[in-house]
């Protein structure tokens, strides 16, 4: 039988809601030994922290996160609240000894990862950052066929995160659903929410990055505020592009926009390797395009992998061939890797110092399109 | 407080998995008065019940489906056997009282069909059949739009379903995992398992079909039998073609088959009509292709719309835009429909009756194919 | 130096241009021995004929094909005429031993095929029918990968040629422009103008077609006729579909509409074999979609070969990878292969033969459809 | 009756044979009053020179192109000789008043392409460069669509051309076929050869570029000179990528590179605005994708038209909707619309004052990467 793993959350919006089905969901796809339960959810508003533990099933509500971790049948904490708050709360989880698994970005600047990083290496509890794509299973499938060594000496790598959600200026800044454009709360705008998760898959895919040469836009300049309600200057990037060089010799191509008419979540990423090539795309993430240039000359083209065959990663859990699966089971599969990792003693990556990582190379980017200069990547 | 509806299934396959996950899911994501709780599960063997229980929450088991139609703690009997079980079982769950919910094809024919929806409206109990293509949001979407009266006069319907897993001639015949290629159990190939699916869809979208001519082909005459141990002659259909007229005036052109190498369920239709055109694939199944000849000549083209909006059939419950859902919400789908059915009053389709329909198309295919003749569709 | 091939051509309209300009460019890319010469161009009205030979650089006029064939200085007749007149003009060239080009489908009927069969035959003239997809590099490919066996048994051939351009009621038969809805003029619609496309690929691809059986429908029943004035019942198909058996044992599934609204020229096939499948579509036709079961499970897909290397057939003469051609080229392709048979002694396919096995299928097909039953297919 | 116009062609390599091919072609397709006539092709070769002229019809040879500049009976003098040669030529041709249409990139450098600018204003001769690309008909629809307003302020312009053909270093440098790859006589590598394609494109659809910041790698170091049969180190850049800022305000993103696997010749460019967006592939250039914001909701998608309707940009001189045209189309269209130019007094663009533009910009990105940092680029 599992062993019960106490979950306590902190925040209960989308990343809430996407966490809480993947903890309710992963033992009835995944043979585990532990099972996480719905333990506490915590939240300012005692409202809310009730209305979500009745839809999710949680056994109980605190209003305040200091609290919710003194409490000793929790195991588990969860970090889903805004950027400017990881920090606090996983320094004081660690403290208290849970396992934490963190929102990304890890932090709001590299500095302040780099305390959460001593807090949970100090105290070695298990830890974890949700950067999800990594378990679509065609990323997870790029992951091996790069492992195999089919692609060769990479050349290039180029990743774009296009949204197109924030054009309309009237649109407001801040608060609940709309902390993400407040600078205050999220650090930054589309480098910390769009290219973190670009560069989570590619260092993660490609190996280091050494150096990045950078620039942002932020094309509506004042937006009100809800906070405030008055109209305040927009402190975030719009748009980022980078380029740069990687450990590897491979050159890197990244942009993200949120003002990319036609595209909702356009996340994708291209490999070029001597042999081989690879492309992936958020918006049909159940396909892998993968172009072999051994293949015979008169037969070769990209094929489109319909990542759906029990031999496929993670897939075998599933449904059965050509049936594709959804967005959320790359949070199951994150929370399947997690447990297992508990199981086995092999944790589950990336962990805070894999996540602070991709924060130096956040902060390179922002310090290069603010100097207008070429940065060398810290090393973590 | 949600009222609980308390679920009997009785199969543990894929199909039992897909409708457990259906009921574990539902509430999670959808308001609803009523929730299932899964109180039984019903197997022959007492092992595997256990197992399955055990994995997905099921509170008994139970070993003689009969026994679990007596419970008087069951208010709906879900049947996920093979099809020739499913008139006997809810012929005699429909006397019990029971809510049924029913896996497609409803019967091995149209008689057998017309007896369980004679039962079941003699006894008055709710009871639909799980022909979960309907709610895929992008079919969903489809049926809006020709509601609508968008693609006016109707020309064309068209549909397949491939598939290419039985073209090993090694590939045995019945027994658990594979009974669908066992005619005393199946009924039919290809005809019930895949056209069933294309026409409930098609009679949904399209109307009635008044005639149909067919032709059927066996490729791999013998397989051996899993039941018997001996190579034995294959009874059902590895493909099915055929094309009719639908009451409306438009033209059917329908195929399915097990011997399409590339294909894994590529289940796709396409209607063409006097102002508009749509395709769907269930291979992509979270977009739809729409071509509106109304748009300015300059612009037209065929529309790829990723159905991931919050105004999308079904999808405002979910995530944000761009990031798409997979196959198994069809089923969470179909379940919240019915439970909302039993608030509102107004039964989620298809029930019996509505399936019973495209059992006597199925018919009219199998005798035009025997036949070798157009043949007149029955009217149920 | 090339040789001098003195060309007649009957008929100035779409298929004059296209063939024109095929003559006039093929010996720029293709290394041949025979160089066709622009000799005459041969309509009933000598302000038409003038017209187009200062165009295309014909060097005479005549108004009468009889005169034309009459020429000591003509070598070749290309008919590219409406399909009543072939017979009549073809068998005559063939008496006055010329060699003959003509439009498809090669005649009205089957018997009337055989006429000209006959004489083109007695007279050993050489011939050949302008069915001519099969020249598109793609298509060509197709035949080299079933010839080199790598598709294994064949199980399934699907074809469809969708149009929309008579979905408007308003839109007159008959005349100049418009003889392809006039039944007097075209002997069939869609059968003869679209199907007979798809046949002579099938029967190139696939082999014999052995039996069909077809419906027709003509969905807008009376149109104005332009040489009468009146409005006038419509006696072509507007659409046909039929299912069939190959001798080979694969299944035959074919449709084609001038009703399908969106689709300008959708010409597709698709060939499943036990190893191998492939799909070709005009509206992109220097693509080949390409699935070989034999690639490695977890990197199985359809591939997309953009064929234009030099190793694809007929592009080495063109420009360089990645560089598409068009549509055109089908038909300097096929002048190019029936000079390069005049030079080897090997006729360029298809003759009128190889058309004339096309065309009873082409009746069968309407018989079927006449009489609602199956028919098999006569050998040619 | 058109008017002759009399070229003399320097160079006969593939630029040779495509501008040969519009020359033959285009009064066939265009009614113009000028027609180009083929008088001579000069080659330092004369056995190459004969052959060429043999199959293209030209009248003459001629082995010394200023001799060719001498002759009274040539009006046009079209450079198709490799980059280093292009402003003697042209400023030699333009002092002996000749018309000069000249293959891109217009010069080895800015200033070099001042001169030529200098030198045909001053002697008054129509000019025109080669960039072909804005000739396809889908880019031609794009400018339409940008000129017309329908995608508002624009945010974001991205481009690529990626190739996949010197990756193996066993490819030697210069000579005939391989002048590209020496730095002597292309003056760059993907900079000049594929980023100018890029670039030409984008002024003329986005406007001015203000400034840039480039990166450039060379991949393989050393290879084979052909001229020397020395190991040579490789001069040329193998990839570059840039980001910068259109005057409009709009980002840039560009890349080009001869490094990416599977990739012949992919020139993409997307352009997304407050209101619509666009998107255009080389591999597929007969279609245009498109989004409008303004379609409705439920059923808003990306558009992909098939550019081939006889309101498309120049469709409607070739075939009929649905029938694609190829690569060389783009160099027919081109010399129309130049004949076109000199009957109507409005010169066709690029001519070469706007080719130097693109040249400024070329100056800007290679000083970018030698000397990292941001540049202004100048005005032309």
């Amino acid at each position: 039988m599992s062993k019960p793993l106490n979950v306590g959350m902190i925040g209960y919006g989308f990343m809430g809601k996407a966490h809480s089905n993947a903890y309710a969901t992963v033992n009835h796809f995944f043979d585990l030994q532990y099972r996480p339960v719905l333990k506490a959810i915590c939240a300012r508003s005692a409202d809310k922290a009730k209305s979500f533990a009745d839809n999710w099933g949680y056994e109980s509500i605190e209003t305040d996160w200091r609290k919710l971790l003194e409490r000793k049948d929790i195991d588990l904490i969860d970090i889903c609240t805004p950027n400017n708050t990881h920090a606090e709360i996983a320094t004081a989880a660690a403290k208290a000894g849970k396992m934490i698994l963190c929102e990304k970005p890890l932090a709001m600047t590299g500095p302040e990862g780099l305390q959460m990083v001593e807090a949970v290496e100090k105290a070695k509890v298990p830890n974890m950052v949700w950067y999800n794509y990594r378990r679509v299973p065609a990323v997870t499938l790029a992951k091996q066929l790069i492992d195999e060594g089919r692609l060769g000496r990479i050349f290039h790598y180029r990743a774009k995160f296009l949204q197109d959600w924030t054009i309309n200026p009237e649109l407001p800044q801040g608060g609940a659903a709309l902390w993400r454009l407040d600078v205050a709360a999220a650090g930054s705008g589309v480098t910390g929410d769009l290219l973190a998760h670009c560069l989570d898959t590619a260092l993660w895919l490609n190996g280091a990055l050494d150096s990045v040469n950078a620039m942002t836009e932020t094309f509506v300049k004042e937006r009100k505020h809800n906070l405030t309600g008055k109209v305040e200057k927009v402190g975030i990037d719009d748009a980022a592009i980078f380029m740069g060089r990687f450990h590897n010799g491979s050159l890197a191509s990244f942009e993200s926009t949120r003002y990319a008419r036609g595209h909702k979540a356009l996340y994708t990423f291209e490999i070029n390797g001597e042999h081989a090539s690879i492309f992936w795309d958020l918006h049909d993430l159940h396909r892998l395009q993968y172009f072999d240039h051994r293949d015979q000359g008169i037969v070769r083209g990209w094929r489109s992998i319909h990542v759906s065959d029990g031999d496929h990663p993670y897939m075998g859990n599933w449904w059965v061939p050509g049936l594709q699966i959804g967005y959320e089971h790359s949070f199951v599969h994150q929370v399947a890797d997690f447990l297992k990792g508990l199981e086995t003693g092999k944790p589950a990556m990336p962990d805070f110092r894999d996540a602070y990582r991709t924060q130096l190379v956040l902060d390179a980017i922002l310090q290069s399109a603010r100097e207008q200069k070429w940065v060398t990547v810290a090393r973590g």
